[in-house]
């Protein structure tokens, strides 16, 4: 259930302008951001000593006039990706401290990636005063390239790779076995719909790591952390498998009431996929370029017990905020205000099932090291 | 009195929150800013002259991963500053092919930089689709580091040396001689508050220089455009002189009516310097860090003549966006709406002095390289 909170208001879409909610009002992403720290906090231990053990940092300062560049994809508007960004700085500092005990500290450059549309505006005034690195932002998607060759020495993604770049194409062609009539997701469809889905997520994840194995020098890191499930198991016994199955099918009593037509709920379908550990490890090994170092799932939530439980409301107004620009690319805005008044009233029908779902390994990290 | 609407829309100011207006409307920067490009162009070929003869992009190429680096300093929301980046990098780009007709182009990244509160959403937002430059926003003051040690190959500041980091502290102080005792600004002042003023400045760029001889690698270049004024001429035979002179017999006005008192007059002053070119000699060669290539003084106005003049409301709604938050840092925000709808009432008092005050040498343009 966590995951599914946290899950809701990261995004990195290709297109815009699906984005999180900007600013710093009450419903912003900036002060609605904690589930998601806890959660990559959970594989923090394991990705400091993966950069402890594999980064030479002193290899790196010979070519590269005494700066480490670090940086965050998707980084939405902060805080997190502040704390995090921090976090690796620190690592590398007590690994250069050990390596070259008697140098000056190098100098640190952060760049902190998002989509046009984000609000780069919050994310620059609320940078840490006092922080220790020279901070830019870089606006456009991960998917292509947008850093210069061979310039970058660690890179985060954190949840942002759950977005593919576009939905599928073969989803919405009457004439494919992929047609995905009805539904609004591959959760609970026929095989050649989550084939679809499986398909575009490794050639995004493809184009990703050619675009890095471009910027990245001999030796950098790159960390990934995402939405996850284990090889085999379907999607429906997961919170957002259980969520997106009410979405649609809340969706198809509109169209029963005559709200909006059958073939609008054919021709959408949400651009999520949640990749398991061995897709994952198959494109970055056909890809080529990058050793992975460190690979497996967690529990995102292991502070989510039988005593304590997700706020609905709040819940609510994570996944409106994250996931409503997806909607209104596609539906007029008066069908999405009564999708989520809906989705308002019969969550209660679902929420328990949500909070039981299995969630023991629906997280994954990997390090990997640019050959 | 180009100058004067040139002035007027840009500005780097170091605390904060003073800034352009942002968005895309109808009195926005973005779209009220040609007078701007076209004061830039008056200089536009002697810079690339320079820049062909200086620059020696081979030499970087060793060094820098194929990379040629960028910024634009003050750069606002563009599109002034997407114009004047491209026309530098197709000049790189014709030195290089004459340099090295045989191997590849290197790639570019240019790094756009004003203060936090800056609009960066809409400076990333409206970026040319078809860049051939990898693009970063930079947020902070250019009086102290932005960039990492020897990153910059070619910097510009274009118009933004003209705002102070702070208003010189003795301007306050009553106890000395540079107390601006009834006046907003060193026009028509006595000497030692142009001095003070003259000596915030020179601290100020000092800074600036400081801080880019450690970013710029040796042999990189720095183009400084900036208001300027012969050596020695008083700031009230210029457009700009005239209209503050204005500005302050309002404000005085306003205190004999009682609206404010006086002594928020005695306590505000504008933060804006035009640094004559034997000033912005001294530092840079007291400085030590730079070569003058080229300096010189210009008319960045030559289309404004006898026939062809400013439109004087859209001129009026240039000065209130670009200047009203230097105001309303110091007075309430029903002085500051009374300040600028007596200036509208007043302004056709002083307007044709202004368009018939001196303009040919104000604008000042100044190739630095990186010893």
């Amino acid at each position: 259930m966590a995951a599914l909170v946290r899950e809701s208001v990261l995004k990195n879409d290709a297109d815009g302008p699906i984005k999180v909610k900007g600013g710093l009002g009450t419903n912003s992403y900036f002060k609605n951001s904690v589930y998601q720290r806890l959660a990559t906090n959970v594989v923090k231990d394991i990705i400091d000593d993966e950069i402890t053990k594999k980064l030479d940092v002193k290899s790196f300062l010979s070519t590269s006039n005494n700066t480490i560049v670090l940086a965050d994809l998707g980084c939405a508007v902060g805080p997190n990706t502040f704390t995090s960004m921090q976090g690796i700085i620190d690592v590398i500092k007590r690994k250069y401290q050990s390596q070259c005990p008697t140098s000056a500290m190098p100098e640190f450059q952060v760049f902190f990636n998002d989509q046009p549309s984000n609000d780069f505006n919050t994310l620059f005034t609320s940078l840490p005063p006092e922080r220790e690195y020279f901070a830019a932002g870089v606006p456009g998607s991960f998917y292509k390239r947008l850093f210069p060759e061979s310039s970058l020495h660690v890179v985060q993604c954190h949840y942002s790779l759950y977005w593919l770049s576009k939905v599928p194409e073969e989803l919405e062609d009457k004439n494919s076995p992929a047609w995905n009539k009805g539904r609004i997701h591959y959760t609970s469809a026929p095989d050649e719909v989550l084939k679809a889905y499986a398909k575009q997520w490794a050639n995004d994840f493809n184009d990703f790591l050619n675009a890095r194995a471009k910027e990245m020098v001999p030796g950098g890191m790159l960390i990934v952390v995402m939405p996850s499930i284990p090889d085999g198991m379907p999607y429906s016994e997961l919170a957002n498998g259980i969520l997106f199955n009410l979405m649609e099918s809340i969706l198809v009593d509109m169209a029963k009431r005559g709200l909006i037509r059958e073939e609008e709920i054919d021709s959408f379908n949400l651009s999520l996929y949640a990749a398991p550990p061995g897709e994952f490890a198959a494109v970055v090994e056909k890809n080529g370029y990058f050793n992975i170092e460190a690979i497996g799932l967690t529990n995102p939530a292991p502070w989510l017990t039988d005593d304590v439980h997700v706020d609905m409301i709040e819940f609510l107004r994570h996944i409106r905020a994250a996931w409503e620009g997806m909607f209104i690319k596609h539906f007029p805005s008066d069908v999405v205000n009564e999708l989520f008044e809906q989705l308002m009233l019969r969550l209660p029908e679902v929420f328990e099932q949500m909070e039981r779902a299995y969630k023991e390994k629906i997280q994954s990290h990997c390090v990997l090291q640019r050959k």
